[in-house]
């Protein structure tokens, strides 16, 4: 798999408000996927979790994360990225979150009252598929 | 997370042909996630990927896997399930990746050169989002 950064064509594709899910790695060695809106910003991933999910605790423990966007209505074409949370970050006014939801094409983040944690992920290696294989 | 059987509404929607996520753990502990089709029959998720996927070795070296489907064009709406490949059987006819190709809409698999290997996913836990929430 190629190291970053992403070539142009599959870094415009992989910043645009894809359907994503995003994998992390149980203190057991359980793998553990979820859907997940994301935000592509300076080479780095953004996302974001209520304060109390149990997928926090695994991040302290375990870093490394994959995370696989989807383009929407042609997902044969996907881009998956391996990295780490390199940056945990509490979101108390809710800006990213809000961000994320506005990327999404929602408007602000209709839940005011859950703490949010925004998560930083470096990306180590990354692999597209489709229009957005290796080769373009 | 609740233990299988999913529930019927969960059921029927994870039966559908949606876009899907499905996350190994590498020896190493990295997480991978690529997407994925899949067919959920008789309560056993079935995938089948090229023989040559280093996934195959992953898995042989640790069953256990993750799968998220998103609900096509309504992805706030989705299920995710942890189980383990219980069992891994050569396609050499391509008998299951045309069942799962034509169950995607297509026809017959287009690539009739590589072999194929099947893998029988067993649900362990079972979480819905959305419309899959876990009180449907």
């Amino acid at each position: 798999m190629p190291r970053p950064p992403l070539p142009a064509a599959v870094g415009r594709l992989f910043s645009q408000p894809n359907p994503a899910v995003i994998a992390t790695v149980r203190p057991d060695g359980q793998p553990v996927s979820v859907a997940t809106w994301y935000l592509f910003e300076n080479g780095r991933v953004l996302v974001n979790m209520d304060a109390r999910r149990k997928r926090l605790q695994y991040l302290r423990t375990d870093p490394r994360v994959s995370l696989t966007a989807l383009k929407e209505g042609e997902w044969y074409t996907h881009v998956s990225v391996q990295g780490r949370v390199v940056e945990m970050i509490d979101d108390p006014e809710l800006v990213d979150i809000d961000r994320l939801s506005r990327h999404y094409g929602g408007g602000d983040y209709p839940n005011r009252a859950s703490k949010r944690i925004s998560a930083w992920i470096e990306i180590d290696r990354w692999h597209g598929w489709g229009d957005a294989a290796n080769s373009t």
